[in-house]
């Protein structure tokens, strides 16, 4: 069957994101990036997603909140998946303008299935006998990321943030793809951002765990959900600049692979910090676990997320607690807590938002101990205050006051990065 | 069954084209115009069909230019289909934000089934068995004009000019509506062209047949394709202007019935231009049979498509041909018939560009005669020189030098139109 032929046959998934395909210009240089690696790999077939134009979803949610207060999310999704549509049509023609057998999937042609979650589907399933059958005729499918089609109503579905990435990240598992490259506009994963450090050095590879905590803790190169994918789906990623030419270890690329398939394991993989949690107080609690009990509940209750906690005991029977929130749900928490104050006996509950997580992540944390430690001292030296922290097998996060944001991811980065080269060097 | 409660009810279909829907302010002064109607009749059914925004299929046509030079049909359809998939998401929002039960329908969802002629496909079926429920709980379904699905592959495919006519037709005649509504931007049917001639005036009603005829012989507020679906299926419609207020005979709107509801059969409706046309001079040609038989196959086998034709006896054994093509085609046509000249034994083949072909269109002269003669002597009157003469039974169109165009319009729409009613208010 041809199917299982192709199976064993190596194939390859490429991504490229919104500003890759930014504008016509763009869009024939994917096309050209396209064509050389068919060219280079000629017995390799080729996947192809791509997201919607850069600007493009801006533009429709904006012609949304003209038409309407709050737009259904049903009809959303029918407006925003319209934004891959037009690109993978659009890149389909270029690429059959080149000689190649491409050919434009929508979410309904490659039956990417999911549940009816409107605005934040989740994948089911995708029956690739389409897709397969046209690979296995050397053409190249070229499928809109972010959309779906939902299993019970037929309704077009879309898979909220970095959906196009977890488009491409299960139709590599599903295709056993050899790795899912991810084009992008940056050059790859940095140990911090560049931004905020200029020591800031690309990684040539990371383990999916380091990406995700990353992900998690503030790197925007990738999503967390995709990341996830890739890691359950044990599926290697390359994420690369659309414009820096070709991969390149040190110049453009980073390889994101299982734990076992790192070459070496960093003691420290990246710096990462990010700004949007606040910060909440409750003083003066009543120091019992049924307090403590029924603050995490009520906040449970109306689905608030909380990331850090800490807990300070004032003599026997008081305490104050301070948890982390999402800003955007911190106004909702704050009124869900102080509406519980009596039952919790609390004296004040106060909110800071002027605050930054600054996260030290790597996989070598789980073989060497002695890293906390460093955060610490390094931090002290600097003369900056740590608010809270919480600690994984493989990541260190400290909270502290937003103005010394900059200062820590520096200082962090010097002492895990151009301090362990010098010793390394030295 | 609740399908067969719904066919006895009355329904409505309301189109709106590419200008009704241009911004996102007209898309709400839309769902203002179907609030309005719901209100008035809320008990009468509605379903919605809309165009792309105006402008839309331009800015994606030339997206598609930049990105291949011959871009392929199908590539095509997947692109120019998400115009209508953006007009569709937003309008539905809109009415829901009125309070509406409104939704999207794409044409998978619609059900509208095509052969595989991408950018230029045939309606083949409409499963109406989803839109019938929704309609069945007064909810209103919002349908992608323009699109359908291809039965054999599930690809995309657009039903070309006048598309979301079509669609809008197609569903009135198989969900029986009342009464099929296109808004568009002007106030309906004129007499003639008002930018041609200042006394045009809308007309409150015209056979299907008289549209038809007028739609071909130049009169753009309604595409041949869908008149004749409309007339083939019996669906009375109205073109209205969606920035003239409420439907107000004289002001707003013209139906457009079947014969034998019209009200009163004018002799003549309108008269009617159309500048498109090249005419082809075969010049003392061999009088035989066999010669005219080989000048039309030749053109026939090359899809030519030929609209007058005339010959003129000289002598015995001499002809001359003249027949009108296609602007577009007529580059074409000049070469084959020239390719031929020695079969036809033809003396010279020459192209006329700069003529008019100018029509009077009316199923009043079924019944009555004299229009003719009253064409010929205006235009005699006027100086202006026929060409070229064609009529079917409710029309005569001559062809004049295009200079003569307007002069030509004016005069048989004041014979026809200022005199008569001179002669019935005298």
């Amino acid at each position: 069957m041809r199917s299982d032929v192709l199976v064993t046959c190596p194939l390859v998934v490429m991504k490229f994101g919104g500003t890759s395909v930014g504008d016509v210009d763009r869009i024939n240089r994917v096309a050209d990036i396209i064509v050389e690696h068919r060219v280079r790999n000629p017995n390799e077939g080729i996947v192809v997603v791509v997201s919607a134009m850069a600007g493009e979803t801006n533009r429709l949610t904006s012609l949304a909140k003209h038409c309407a207060n709050s737009p259904a999310p049903r009809e959303m999704d029918v407006l925003l998946a319209s934004g891959e549509q037009v690109s993978v049509a659009l890149l389909a023609m270029a690429l059959q303008d080149r000689g190649l057998k491409a050919r434009s999937y929508l979410a309904p042609q490659a039956r990417i299935s999911t549940n009816d979650r409107h605005t934040n589907a989740q994948i089911e399933g995708i029956e690739s006998q389409a897709l397969k059958s046209l690979l296995a005729d050397n053409g190249i499918p070229v499928v809109a990321g972010f959309q779906g089609i939902c299993v019970d109503s037929g309704d077009i579905t879309t898979l909220g943030r970095g959906g196009s990435d977890i488009t491409a990240v299960a139709l590599a598992a599903v295709l056993h793809a050899r790795v899912c490259f991810i084009y992008t506009d940056v050059a790859g994963v940095f140990s911090t951002d560049p931004r905020l450090c200029k020591d800031a050095r690309l990684l040539p590879q990371v383990s999916h765990e380091e990406m995700l905590e990353m992900a998690s803790l503030g790197a925007k190169v990738l999503h967390t959900r995709s990341v996830y994918f890739a890691m359950r789906y044990k599926v290697p990623l390359v994420v690369l600049s659309t414009f820096l030419g070709a991969l390149q270890p040190g110049r453009n690329g980073t390889f994101v692979v299982s734990e076992e398939e790192l070459m070496e394991k960093a003691l420290v993989t990246g710096v990462t910090h990010r700004l949007d949690e606040a910060q909440i107080a409750v003083s003066g609690m009543k120091a019992d676990i049924k307090s403590l009990a029924h603050l995490f509940e009520v906040l449970a209750e109306e689905d608030i997320y909380i990331d850090m906690i800490s807990q300070e005991f004032i003599g026997d029977d008081e305490v104050n607690v301070s948890l982390t929130v999402p800003d955007e749900q911190s106004e909702r928490a704050l009124e869900i807590i102080r509406n519980s104050v009596e039952t919790l006996r609390a004296n004040a509950v106060t909110i800071q938002r002027d605050i930054a997580k600054v996260s030290v992540v790597g996989i070598g944390m789980r073989y060497h101990t002695g890293v906390a430690s460093r955060v610490f001292k390094v931090l002290a030296r600097a003369g900056i205050d740590i608010k809270m922290v919480n600690t994984s097998e493989i990541k260190i996060s400290i909270m502290v006051a937003r103005k010394y944001c900059k200062m820590a991811v520096s200082v962090l980065h010097e002492e895990f990065f151009t301090v362990e080269v010098a010793k390394q060097v030295g």
